[in-house]
């Protein structure tokens, strides 16, 4: 039985501040992408996350953001291919650091909010793809599916590296199949949750809204941590994968 | 010949703020300390000094802070263990993320300021020692000289990290031995730095302004790269260094 | 009737993170002591708070902190008399132009965590004294009772500030009047709460944990807003003034 | 004889950190757009250079930024209406407390860098004049001239706000009348500087690079104070209004 993977946002607090149960949430999951600093995360939350990602076993990923605290790295910001280069580096090397501390690898980076955004943009994205290589040269990518519709995941898999794409069943698609981003997010329910990834994971489609059927064979489904239903919905995802010849796991972990 | 270091803080400038001159100083350094983003530093800065330090040969170290760049890092708050270990992992890492993009290993790790001031207690001196081990196992610390006076040398010695003294021949010294921060550093001349280095690497003593004879059996010495005659003063370093039996170079790097 | 006061430290989020529930909270208490963007707070967040404040009548401050979001202002950081006057007219000012949008005054200035510690220095409270008077002169201050042990309020005093004294129902004192902060704060049961206002309402006194019972004539309870139970305990402080010939209420505000 | 005006971005350091001579500047001008800690300046510098203005007699103005100090308020973001409202209200009344603790009153706002180029869109214009109005009612508004192109400075006057142009002679401007910001900025010899402002006082013109007329009638010129050669500059400026029918002040200083 081949490995599916549900991942989670995680480490997504500030000094004080929680944005979801990273406790409740870890033994649950099969990868986890941490939040380095620049949108979230803080130098003891992310050590504190690490040792919760060991202890289940967990494979960990990077999720760098723009510098943008107060956005929560959701805003666009003009910043150029240096700019890119240099804030991927820096947090998935300080990430890093954490993970060579427990003895661990690091197992993927995945682009957070408005970082994703910026790397549609072609040069923006070979400026990323030089950097994980540079800093991370056995990670993989983690994409939103379906497969190779974009710079980024282009040039990444040309130079070699592994990518890996997933679906984001507690979101809306658009027809064309791109993710529809609320401002207020309606909870999804949990039951939508077990259908989609069942979908998925049988037929390698997803039933928008508006009733079309898109192409989304990914290996890997992405559950927001900080929804307040989001423990059901990762239970929904887990139960759906048990129902199918898959099996609850980390693709690219070694 | 034995290697004898001239040391710089560099790369503490910060987004468009410049501190020190540090294209006009690497070629003129044999190891040079890089602010990691809390005191001052920030991703594209270290990216830009990493590369001049590779292009010059010069080694790097981590020169991280406390997380206060409005302070410059020199204001003592009150951290804990677990508060110093994460941000030394987070720090070191991120630089070495930058090293690793260059090929190039970490030599050392010298805390700044208040980082400095705050290790002299023995708890948050092993949680610091602690992180080190973690992160950069091979690096040695640098730490102001002479040897073995203090809880964070002592048992980094015991744990079988490398320790590299320094003098601080820019700076005063009270006649214990202790170094005087004044807020508004009075410049010192060229030729006074060049007396010190001298003494220390003859006499390995140090004269201070109260003529009192200080013990001062160190491998390196540190210059601030921000004080306006910087270049001059590294000079008449290098002059003394030309002018021993000792050579300019760092005794711990690889 | 006279006014005594409930008040809560309100709009302590920061972006995307939350704290407490202040539109939950602001319809049940007279005072709202306003976080101001250097321990948490932020534009967006002010202007939805004093908003608030406006619709429910209630009275508004200044809750100044130190410039430490990554520890919620409280760590006590070795701050100069200088930045201290700055950071009060700075976090006042900026709090001044969302009351003045509104047609609203100023209250009150009642430092937060480590800059309440801090002041308790006798040279950073005339500075901290000297920022009020020059940027909200007619404010009182909110300062932990009972009244008149502290070079802060002494000084406050002889200048002719307004004190406003208050107590801490849902904090512990040592048997010498100083508050005991726990770093996990256990909670407080509603009824304690109801028991020690009533007691301050009625005998002036509070009987601490050891039994001994503290003098404590204040005319303002401030109950924490992050508190799991903050609303029951808010009710039940609530209900004591009911139960009592006081009316809840601001004793200073205009 | 009126006024003519030289405007500088004054306090534009952060913390240890300096960008431009502000006590060589000061005496030089006759209106201060003051930083207010978003993309620079923080409570201190506020504090210093309002008391330079002070001693000086210089008009002080806001210079509010977006929230971005690592790219010093230069990148575009994607900020909402209600963002730019808090953003303005927050800078521009923290700046209103060190005015008022000297006694003093707003002249003008200046929006900076990516602020003035997000204010271009009419929707964050409006509430970019509706902060003004709450938080500064009487404070002129000083824009990039000529006169009446811009949605900002249409609905400017239509609500009654002042609005003072100004010229930018040491940078240049495209055959169309916009500026051209080159990201590493030529100097501009201060002659030039000399013939462009006497040409704006004495046509109402400015010659291009490329030799084309463009319509200037403009009351103030801005020097950048962070030019090398900033101080010859603004003598230049000095001199041709001093040779011209026109005295040095600001059209709106009360």
């Amino acid at each position: 039985m081949t490995a599916f993977d549900i991942n989670c946002d995680m480490g997504e607090g500030f000094g004080n501040w929680r944005m979801s149960d990273d406790a409740g949430v870890m033994p649950l999951i099969s990868s986890a992408n941490i939040a380095c600093g620049f949108h979230a995360g803080d130098p003891v939350n992310m050590q504190t996350v690490v040792r919760l990602a060991k202890e289940n076993g967990v494979a960990v990923g990077a999720h760098p953001g723009l510098p943008d605290l107060l956005g929560f790295g959701r805003r666009v910001m003009s910043v150029t291919p240096n700019e890119i280069y240099a804030y991927i580096i820096y947090q998935t090397g300080a990430l890093k650091g954490f993970l060579e501390a427990e003895g661990m690898k690091i197992n993927h980076v995945k682009p957070h909010g408005a970082m994703f955004l910026v790397l549609k943009d072609r040069i923006l994205a070979d400026a990323a793809i030089d950097a994980i290589q540079a800093v991370a040269p056995r990670a993989a990518i983690y994409w939103s599916g379906p497969a190779g519709r974009e710079p980024f995941t282009v040039r990444a898999a040309e130079r070699g590296l592994k990518v890996v794409y997933e679906a984001y069943p507690d979101l809306h698609y658009s027809d064309e199949g791109s993710l529809v981003i609320e401002r207020h997010k309606a909870p999804v329910e949990a039951n939508l949750v077990y259908e989609r990834v069942r979908e998925i994971l049988t037929e390698k489609t997803l039933l928008n809204r508006n009733g079309v059927k898109l192409p989304m064979d990914v290996d890997s489904v992405c559950i927001h941590s900080d929804s307040p239903n989001s423990i059901e919905m990762i239970n929904a995802a887990r139960e759906a994968i048990a129902d199918s010849d898959r099996v609850l796991g980390c693709p690219t972990n070694q």
